[in-house]
This record gives C-alpha cells, sequence and structure tokens, in this order.
C-alpha cells in the first residue's frame, strides 16, 4: 500500500479569502514525521454534496483520508452528514462523547442547549476521539482497507487531536520503512539565479541526482534527490552535498528543516553573545521573529522600536545632525541605531535597521525597499545596504530576514574562518 | 452561468509542509470584487498526471478555472505540458514570450540558457500574459464557453499577473450583476460562546436570516445573509443589523473587511493621539501589527522591548522592588510598562504587555497563557489579566490583540458615552 494520504479541508470562510488554509501545511509536517506524503488537498465549501464527492474522490485515489472542520454546533457544520452520505451510512449519537460535549459546557459556564448536542454525532462506526482543547471529538474509520480521519478545524484543535490519537495510532498502523534518502540545504543571501549561475558553472548537479528549488522571500529552499528511476544512492549524496558545501559557503545556513530565527539562537547560546536589537521601518518584526524561539529569552535582551526621529535621538543617541543631513533612511542612522541599541541594553550585539517600506515615503534617490541593516559588537560596525521588491509586509520581512543573516554570518565569522569554499 | 470558480493550485512544496499556499486566499479576495465565488482548491503536486486530472475535474464544474505555480525554468516546472495534456494539445514556443524572457534575463544580468527558454513555452492558442514583476508569463484559454487562467506560482508574480491581466479582462468578460446581500460584523472581546448565548436569549436571527461564524485567535467574524431560498431581504437585513448592534455594543469593532490594527490607527487618526508601546512576551508583534498599516507613523511613535528585567528596569523605570515582589508578569508590572513607555517615549498613550508565552516559564500560580495587558494615559491606567489558551505563537499573538482591543475601547470610550446597547 502506498504512503500517500489526502486532505479534504471543508469551510465557506477558507475559500471566501478571509482565512488562510492552514491544515495542509501542518497535517503535511505531521505526516512526514511517519513517512507519510500528502498528495493532494482539496478545499470545499460547506455544502453537503460537495464535501461527499470530494471525499469519494480522495478516498478513490489513498488509503489514508483526512477531513477536516465543519463539526461545531452551527447549521452550516456538515461534515459529518456529508461523510456518511458518502459512505452510504448514517450519523448517530455517541453517549460517551455527549457525556464529554456536556462536560466542556459546563466547565466553560455555557448553557448546553439542542443545537450544542450536534457535537456529539459521530458517523455511524466511528471511534470517537475525544478533543483535548475543544468541544467537539475528532473520528476514526475504517473503509475495507482505508482509514478515515476526521478532524476539528480549529487549528489548536486539529493539532491537539493529531497529536494526542492521529500519530500514535498512525505509528502503530504504517509499517515502518525506511524514508527515501534526500537532503535539504537551506540558503540565505544568495539569489536563486546565483544558485542556478554556480551550479551550471559546475556542472551540478551530477547524473543520477535532481535539485528542487523553493523561493521564499529571503531565502531558497534546495532539495537533492535521486533522479526518478535511479537507484537510491546514498554516497552519491553524501559526495554531491560536499561539492554543494563547497559551492555556496556560508550562504548555506541550515541542512535541515530549521528556521533562521532557531539558527540564531544556537550560535549565540553556543557563543555564549546576547543580542538587541533598534528597528525602525520593521516595527518590531525582527523581536518578534527572534522571540518566536522558545527559550530565546537566554540570549535575547530586548530592543527599542524607534519609529519616530525623536525616539531614535533620545533613546538609541542617534545624532540629530546625521538625521538631518542623511535623513533617517541612511547608513549612518542605521550605524548610530545598532551601536546605540548596544550601549542602551548593555548588549554584546546590536542590530539597526532603518529603510522605506512603502507605499509611501520614497523619493528618487530613496525608493521603496531601500533599507540599511547594521551590526555593532565590540569589534565596530557594518552597515549593509538592501533593496528589496514587494510591498509593504514583504519588504518588512525582508528587512528582518537581512538582519537576521547579518547576525548569522557575524557569528560564524566570529568563531573563526568561513567553512571550505566559502563566498 | 454561475459566478463561480475553481483553483487548482500545483507545487510540491504546498503538500509538503514547506510552504503555506496563499493562493485560495488571495485568489479568493481578488475574484470577490468581481462578484464571482471560489467553490474549490485543490492543491497538487508537480506531477503531469496528477495536475491534468485535478484541472480536467474542476473545468468540468465551473466555468472559470484557475491553475498556480509550476511555470519556471526547472524540470519540475510541468503544468504547461499538464494543462495541455488535458485539454488534447500541445505546447508551442511563443516568439513574444521568448523575446521577453530573454529581455528579463539581460536586465538581470543572468545566462539565458536553454533551460530559460522554457519559461517562453505556452498552450497552444493561449493568449500570453506578460508577467509585470517575474519571468515567466501567464496564460489565458479560451476552451468553449469555459475560461482558463495559467498563473505564476510566487506570490508577488501571482499578485502582479492578476492585477495587470486577469481582473481588467474579467471585468468586461462577466456580466455584472449585484451581489447576493450580506452584512458582516467583526467581534473583539467576546467569545463565541457567549455571542451565541446572547442571540439565542434574544431570539436572533430571526426567520428569513443565518448567522454564519468564524472564528479566529481573538476575534470573532459573523455574518448576517438571507436564508437559502428566502427573498433577498435588504429591510429585513436592515433591522436585524441594528438588534446585533444592540446587543453586541462596542465588541462589533467593524462592520466591513477591516484589521482591527487599522480600525485602531484610524481611531487614532481621528482624534489626533500618538500610542507607544512597551512588549515583554510579544516581543516587538504589537509595534510589527501597529506598523503593518501604511502611514501608522502619523500616530505610532515606537516603543520598548523589554524583554530582560534590567531592561523593564531602565528603559521603562519599572520598579526593580516590584518585579521582585510580583514578578515580571504580574498586574504591576504592566502597569508600571505602559506608564514607563507612555513617559519615556512622551506619547499620549502607552501599551504594555507581560506574559508567559510559553512552552517554558510556567509556575504553578502562573500557568502558560497568563497575559497582563495595561494603557496608561492622561487619566490613569487600566490593567487587564487574561489567560489564554494555545501555543507559544497563538498567545503571542492573543496578547496583541487583546492590547489593541484594550486601545480600541478606550479609544471609544474617551469620544464619549459608549455606543446604544453597549457592554
Amino acid at each position: 500500500m502506498s504512503r500517500t494520504a489526502e486532505l479534504v479541508s471543508t469551510g465557506r470562510e477558507l475559500l471566501s479569502g478571509r482565512v488562510l488554509n492552514t491544515h495542509a501545511q501542518m497535517l503535511a509536517r505531521y505526516l512526514a514525521g511517519v513517512g507519510v506524503e500528502l498528495v493532494r488537498d482539496t478545499t470545499v465549501s460547506d455544502d453537503v454534496a460537495a464535501i461527499a464527492e470530494a471525499f469519494k474522490g480522495a478516498l478513490s485515489r489513498t488509503p489514508l483520508v483526512f477531513v477536516t472542520g465543519g463539526l461545531g454546533p452551527t447549521p452550516d457544520d456538515v461534515t459529518r452528514d456529508a461523510v456518511a452520505r458518502a459512505l452510504g451510512t448514517t450519523v448517530v449519537c455517541d453517549p460517551d462523547a455527549l457525556a464529554f460535549v456536556k462536560q466542556r459546557y459546563a466547565q466553560r459556564r455555557r448553557t448546553f442547549n439542542p443545537a450544542s448536542a450536534r457535537q456529539a454525532l459521530v458517523v455511524q462506526g466511528a471511534a470517537v476521539l475525544p478533543n483535548p482543547v475543544g468541544i467537539a471529538p475528532g473520528e476514526r474509520l475504517q473503509v475495507d482497507d482505508r482509514v478515515v480521519f476526521v478532524l476539528p478545524g480549529p487549528p489548536a484543535e486539529f493539532r491537539a487531536v493529531m497529536a494526542e490519537h492521529v500519530l500514535p495510532w498512525l505509528a502503530t498502523w504504517l509499517p515502518s520503512t525506511a524514508a527515501r534518502p534526500e537532503r535539504v540545504f537551506l540558503l540565505c543571501g544568495l539569489g536563486e539565479s546565483d544558485v542556478v549561475t554556480r551550479m551550471q558553472e559546475a556542472g551540478f548537479p551530477p547524473a543520477g541526482l535532481d535539485v528542487a528549488f523553493c523561493a521564499r522571500p529571503g531565502q531558497l529552499e534546495l532539495r537533492l534527490l535521486p533522479s526518478p528511476g535511479a537507484p537510491d544512492a546514498p554516497a552519491l549524496l553524501e559526495s554531491a552535498a560536499g561539492r554543494l558545501r563547497a559551492l555556496l559557503g556560508n550562504a548555506i545556513y541550515a541542512e535541515e528543516a530549521v528556521s533562521l530565527e532557531e539558527m540564531i539562537g544556537r550560535l549565540l547560546t553556543e557563543r555564549g553573545l546576547s543580542v538587541a536589537v533598534a528597528e525602525s521601518c520593521s516595527g518590531g518584526l525582527l523581536g518578534h521573529r527572534i522571540t518566536a524561539v522558545p527559550g530565546s529569552s537566554a540570549y535575547f535582551l530586548g530592543g527599542v522600536i524607534a519609529y519616530a526621529d525623536a525616539v531614535k535621538i533620545q533613546r538609541l543617541n542617534v545624532s540629530a545632525e546625521a538625521l538631518r543631513r542623511e535623513g533617517a533612511v541612511s547608513r549612518a542612522v542605521a550605524q548610530q541605531m545598532a551601536e546605540g541599541v548596544r550601549k542602551a541594553l548593555a548588549a554584546d550585539i546590536g542590530l539597526g535597521v532603518t529603510g522605506i517600506a512603502g507605499p509611501t515615503g520614497a523619493t528618487d534617490a530613496k525608493p521603496v525597499g531601500l533599507v540599511f541593516v547594521a551590526l555593532a559588537d565590540d569589534e565596530g560596525v557594518l552597515v549593509h545596504e538592501n533593496r528589496f521588491s514587494g510591498d509593504r509586509d514583504e519588504v518588512k520581512y525582508r528587512a528582518t530576514q537581512a538582519a537576521l543573516d547579518m547576525l548569522r554570518r557575524r557569528l560564524i565569522e566570529r568563531a573563526g574562518p568561513a567553512a571550505a569554499g566559502g563566498e
């Protein structure tokens, strides 16, 4: 049996543009951990016929089908009914689920009414999966040799039922087999075209291997994997990985699925250094990203969001003269922000970010996307000038990506010479 | 012909958990603007057979089909081939597209090679839609009375081709008809169960109307719409909207699609007030959200990210005594942070956020999710204690949502008495 799965996401809100559908991404990550590949996500509205049709299609193609959303108490929560209809069966009230729903309502001091009882309905024959953080339970159904999971839509409930009931069950149900070998490389500070050019010049990849790219703002993911039909060749992958490291050097920030902010956390922790941030155009996003890592309080002291010029002067000791002469978006101000926050917060390293996020504020000399990023440490201060494309959100994000990458490279440098073949 | 559309999103990265698929959300928003409803998104891998099958299914159901991704130069970019196969035709090299691709490579100082030329291939008979910000063009195909758009996958390119080529074309192709009337209400600071209870007690909604809910962390969207089969009744909607306002009062922050941070921008601008933030557990996210609004520099001065206690003491004048006695996560410290940043940055209003985002740092008395939010202005200081559920990301987000909502309510209060029937 193939180790593939499909997802059917339900909910009008997912197709109206109001809510971003994160189920496919969450599910794919969970499934990758048990060696199952998600091969399709079909998102449909809260419509019995559409859900039933999409569900039947998925069940005809894969041995493992997930259906999410539409398990609540309101009349547009019709997923149970759709799955039952597709399987030619019906929904029944599960007494344990009913007791559980009543208990949840009592805990939350909410009035239990006939509508609430809908959440105790399950497809006939389903195993009920109690919801650790919400009300409506999930369900597991066996359909011949196939398995169906019906899971709540709210992301926190989806994750909780996955972790508590689905993954442990899958781990025993699935025969354990070795995953197909591949290597992942996460890159920062080098464009896709530069990477492709370096590879072309070096005649990379060698026969028998393919390279898959995925570009995101300020980041590039590169996967090295055996060509279709080619035998899995660990030795070939190993030697190609070595060549790639020589080719791309420090632009490779990780060879595993880890965020740039996590990698920086590891480097700062290893070196026992602290960091503080001074943010103008990024508005706090740099601090937010650094503090997305659990335990970041060990190396992140804090920062100053210096949006107004007066804050730059009074809180970061930026000179009024520099602001007047060069403007807030300038090399001089970025440098003084990094130095200022390093000193004000008594950090080992200070980062400064100032730029034009747009859509307004640009001049001929200073277009939207112009961002200066500076790093100050005990040896001095570095400033990089960047010109980013994209809208306000993207410019802010790329600015923080540039600042984090500058910090990463500096931390690697401080530890000694760059890796062999580095840039 | 029904005003519906389907999307086929392609790309292994969308199903591997590495990249979040934002196409459905973007497309739905664009289509809503021209009165078209997105009814299904099917996400498949870079596989000719899977794309062709999903595309054929979509074309059999709706008059308008969008296919995104897989138009680049690499061997796994196979969308053109799949669409051509499904339509029983072939791909051809378009000379204008080829000239355009070559010009783009020259502009970017990249070497044009045979692989690059793949980006000039289009399905036979397609109208070519030049890519304003990238390389590979989009395509428009007429298939009997149906229309297919094949669009690049990178979000910025997708948006640019949509705006430049797709929407103007749709506006002329589609007969203009009035959209189905509905009312949207965005709520903050009131849970779904409380809203449902108030409605039940009031016998709301009246016959002929339905209410659709969509809950997100710290926010609830409620739509009032005519029941299926019920005649569109503007007067009924109007009077129900009035009842809902009386029932929910200030918990309604908007009756249009607008973010809480945008609404706060409007209120601050109207009242001519400035704000500054002091962030501990939110780590900069509050500043980031406020500065996501273009033009926010008119009312946002900046803030202090006070992650370390020393920063709270030295930069925000929090008392060492309060930190020792009450701990950093306490009512007293939140209050002093709000007052401290208001004074340090000379703002009209100061916001303070301190809490335990988890997964570590909790004690028996102070669980993960405990967050104090404070607001200081010229009349004094308010502190709210919150207990949020969710993981680190969600606690941080909910903390900023609570701070923004506290600011919103205070700004409404300052302007005079709350709306009739308000809480």
